[in-house]
């Protein structure tokens, strides 16, 4: 149990603590192998937002949503008002604007990188529309995921991609509001497995740097090699006033986009702990936008968002109890195993009480899961929805 | 360029080099994020043995078709007939069965691994109506892969699931005729994340005594560990007579169904040398089951069969060239850089010319990739299905 | 904090649960690069002895002490008499007797399946007098770790070594009394890195079936594939009652042999999660030689003994507070997400309060790290044999 | 058989292509289980340097030798004549030098990030000595690699050491003089294994950066993480201008410093690829130091290095013959099997003769291992230093 000095850094901590959801984990995903379809997956934007607000309802950290362009705004900037209407009612804003440049398919060998000039310019053009889409919804970020790549040694040119990518990031830069940020993500592999363009943290620096000051680089925690450090990585990229976004999940081999925290909640902690020392230490607040980003093949889907929620804030709290100015004494000191042990004990601590009490005081159910449950809204949508979720169905060949 | 003598060896050897197409190749197949979509892509049965008819029609090596249950015995054993006739009509035989128990809705939380009585009846009734589609088509084989596992830690019992494991195997055997054999697939990771149920080579063999002597151990490329020595994996199931077939691919980082030989051509050398030293040495004939199992997303699917067809040939006659003695002598007497350049000496040999001399005296085309390009097949293809195939575009969300 | 039901069951699973202690985690180690000399680490075996003695005294629960033969034994059977001295001195018995075949300058190529015969006789002869010191000193497992394997593809012949291996293996079962037991460990890979001849626990497996019913398999945490998991393997030699050892550290990328538990603490927990799990189901004990396998190159060696045993007293405790009958429960009806918060919530809970009552209730310190460093041990250790320590020095080149 | 015109492309490109020999190469070296001590290995660097001089006169494309500052310099600045002069009597030159601190024993928490002034200034002493000894001996490069980094999470400040990093690199910059460089190596894991501070090539580009414009990185083949695509960062580091230097050597599955070309040469022959890619299409020369890097514990090093140099010019010649002018069209076309192929083709080449006949006309042995061999080198060797390499046996514990 903490200690009343401990809450109460957890319950201050709790106040501003945020993460967004992915309007897309709503609906129904799954692997190359199929979907396991859910009659209560959301079928429609407004039905992905009302989830949303469901969570955000219930958790009371998750109050902004991302959207996919080619999901959400099928006209473009023509659907802009109605989505913004549909937020509204659902209780949520809109957060980060991420296009889509890798189902179509002319994108079969690239968006950006693509060695076909007309695709590259149809790929900066649904870009520079979610720029657009940005301005009007009010969302700070762009948020841009490539699947670019190839998968034989040799199919593509890798320098000839490069520069294709530097020329096309910085045109979005250019495109940018002074009050717009464009994150750019990295991944080493899938959906192309010989090489990704962007195919790590080294590389969506190098390129967010040629495109401009706006742009910074987005972290996701699935895309990894094995065994990579990744609260390393968050470290260098906060210490170079490079990191604008995190995106949770949690894996065991590839980009499994498991639930935060279910395989290796350790390091996610560490994660967090690497951010918050950098504000104790600095005094700066970390400007970085959090968000799930997960495929729930498995688990209802609005429940799974409630539980990475609250497995999120349990391990942030934990974060919160480290103590710095121990940990950093014995670091200077090379007091190896007294500073090893200062991280453990935090990590050790059972922040549950402390968080259901922040939960009581805000007038929120103490366990919001169970809550949820309770409110028979999954059963509804069900029989709202069934029908209209069969044909997602889909086959390997 | 190889001698003569040389040459009268690998001729030799692939006078019985032959490779098992799948059915399922030449259909349309992609990522999690999309399918790109081809127009010559087959969308019947009858087109996908045609289209493994041609492949055997310019290499001379590939007489047989894997076939899967659910895609092409669409009524179960009332399809058997007609495949069998278009199968004949196209020049090739039947070859394994693969029963499905991955796809249907009712596979979410596993097959013969499902905590449910009725599901784990309802996938043991499809595999053994796929032994007796087996018994009718006079396939040897019956390939068991099984997606089974679990994504999150706890989620299921893996000692269970085991034991369930256990007793439909057993049944499965029980059910085959003499003449068949059972073989069965393990792979780490995919289409679940935190454990498979048949995940190691290990465990495959343990399940594979457990249920009888006809029961065999299949290997595919990319179901390892990064690292893992599969030509090892190879001897040591040669050495316990338990190795039933080895499927083809090739991949960098997880299950990419890759093109066979594209990323590590040395390793799939040193599978075949295990292979082929092991039958120089016993002076039996290793009873191993090829097939090429990849994913054609972005290669023209014949086309690539055909790549993989020929660059098998090539990586097969140059493990024929080593020279066993010399690696041998070199091995017992400590010489390590000796029997290393043994090796490596037969790897970097050019093999293509008396490959292209073997076609010649075969009446095939010296080069099979040209002469399928040559015949218009292709084209004619895309006229006749493309309207078909339109349907198999896939969102991810 | 625990109830107090839980915290009676934490308390009896205590009693019962020891840890070995290995006497060369005592002396100066490092990695290829050099070893960083601690003034106090032991130089002889009775100092390692004694040394490990403190960590019993102030954890109460490493008992027994594992011996490098070639380290501890340097005359073989003639020094058994002293070295039960040293240990009834030091208030400790002496557990796994370890042969040693990987140091000597004849087993370049390998012990028990190095092409020679003469040092495969040689490796033999070394293994069978560790037998018989095994029997004269009452420890019931000898432990095999080979080093064995090739660097080089085509160095060595993989399936030669395999035969030899299994006769050497099958020779010395031959010499074991019925008490003893002979655990087989793999690896796979370092010191060879092409291959290693026992690479994975399915080769051990093989070999251990071949041995005898008194072969077991050993299982070290850092010996596996990155992603591998783990505790599958162990519940798989569980269900198959091959499952003889546990070596216990952690690791990041390969065999680091850092403290247990610091880099992946819920992964040692699942593991132990298996282990009662097993136990509570079958009614079985689980019949584990557990024992710590470290590296100890930067903290001090006996305080990083110290806290390994607590840590695994705390992940141990965690695995006992899971309510197995829930997580059946909900596992049998595919209620993924309640069965998975069910684990998570024994992983959450703060078991520090409960274990400190235990000590307090044996009469141990409370913090044994404090007590021991409060001993003033350590100063007199690095007085007594600082000197000796100084020759422990190593250069890479 | 290659063409007339291809054989005179690899006659060209041979006439330029030069690896540098490493000193510590030809002295026992081994893993933290132990070295296999070679009788004929070197003792002094008079030695390594004569040994470098067989090197070099067998193969004729070795012309220079790095040195190890702690083991060549003994004496710092004052050893450099005697250096310089052992260089040209074995008929060879010296290339980079390579500053050590990881060795020593005041380097256990790290040395240019060590939490300790003083060490660090220590470090920093050494290192701007390798500089005025590079300046003596004519040597462009300084090459530096750091073992730095932690082996627990929270003992170390990932976030002060970078600072501590950027501002030792800084100075270092500060004392090169105009015609010198210094390259900056990264390793993501070994001698520390949760966090290396200099851990991919990201943070060496950023650090290099921070340090000046004679900074750039030096990438080695086995300090990646599994599936890690080399030759992209390879081409991206090429295309930034940041590409200093390459180390050869080969691995499974971590740094094992295995002979270049024995695991993967597929992969070896597409770095090469990237390189002259670069070059054909700037006009530039790509001004990357190449040097074997490799740990010699099991052949002989002076053929293993040999052995070395010969497999490089084999991977390079056939990199000499890829189309690229076929290949960059098949690319932009888009037509991905073509252009694979094209690559494919070169590196199924047998270049053998080709080089062979090339070292016929610069007066070389066409088998420049067989002709070391005849020169009973090795014996010479064995007998007068066998007595003096008894005492680099070391011991694990």
């Amino acid at each position: 149990m903490t200690t009343s000095a401990q809450t109460e850094r957890i319950h201050k901590a709790l106040d501003t603590f945020a993460i967004e959801l992915p309007s897309w984990g709503f609906s129904n995903t799954g692997t190359r192998f199929g979907k396991f379809i859910q009659d209560s997956a959301a079928t429609t934007t407004e039905e992905k937002l009302a989830d949303a607000g469901q969570v955000h309802h219930f958790t009371g950290c998750c109050p902004s949503v991302a959207t996919h362009v080619l999901w959400d705004f099928p006209e473009g900037l023509k659907s802009t008002s109605s989505v913004i209407a549909s937020a509204a009612k659902a209780g949520v804003r809109l957060g980060a604007i991420n296009p889509n440049v890798f189902q179509d398919q002319i994108y079969k060998n690239g968006s950006l990188g693509n060695p076909n000039t007309k695709i590259r310019q149809a790929a900066l053009d649904h870009i520079l529309e979610s720029v657009e889409i940005g301005k009007q919804t009010g969302s700070r970020d762009v948020s841009l995921w490539f699947g670019d790549g190839s998968s034989y040694p040799g199919s593509q040119s890798i320098r000839h991609r490069k520069q294709w990518f530097t020329e096309g990031l910085k045109e979005t830069h250019a495109h940018l509001s002074p009050q717009q940020r464009m994150l750019v993500e990295y991944k080493p592999f899938e959906p192309y497995f010989y090489h990704s363009d962007l195919g790590d943290w080294g590389m969506a620096l190098v390129l967010s740097r040629h495109a401009g000051p706006q742009a910074k680089v987005l972290v996701d925690t699935g895309h990894h090699y094995q065994a990579q450090n990744i609260e390393q990585i968050v470290a260098w990229l906060l210490s170079e006033d490079m990191l604008g976004g995190f995106h949770f999940n949690d894996r065991r081999y590839a980009d499994d986009d498991l639930t935060f925290g279910s395989i290796d909640p350790y390091q996610a902690f560490r994660i967090f702990n690497e951010v918050i020392g950098f504000e104790r230490e600095t005094g700066k607040r970390a400007d970085i936008a959090y968000m799930i980003d997960q495929s729930h093949n498995l688990k209802d889907k609005t429940e799974e968002m409630i539980q990475t929620a609250t497995t999120a804030q349990e391990l942030y709290s934990k974060a919160v109890l480290v103590d710095h100015e121990k940990l950093t004494h014995h670091q200077l000191k090379g007091e190896l195993l007294d500073a090893e042990e200062c991280l453990k004990s935090a990590f050790s601590s059972d922040v549950r009480p402390a968080i259901r009490e922040w939960r009581k005081s805000k007038g929120l159910a103490e366990e919001p899961l169970q809550a949820f449950r309770a409110s028979g809204y999954t059963a509804r949508a069900e029989k709202e929805r069934g029908a209209k979720n069969k044909g997602a169905v889909a086959s390997y060949a």
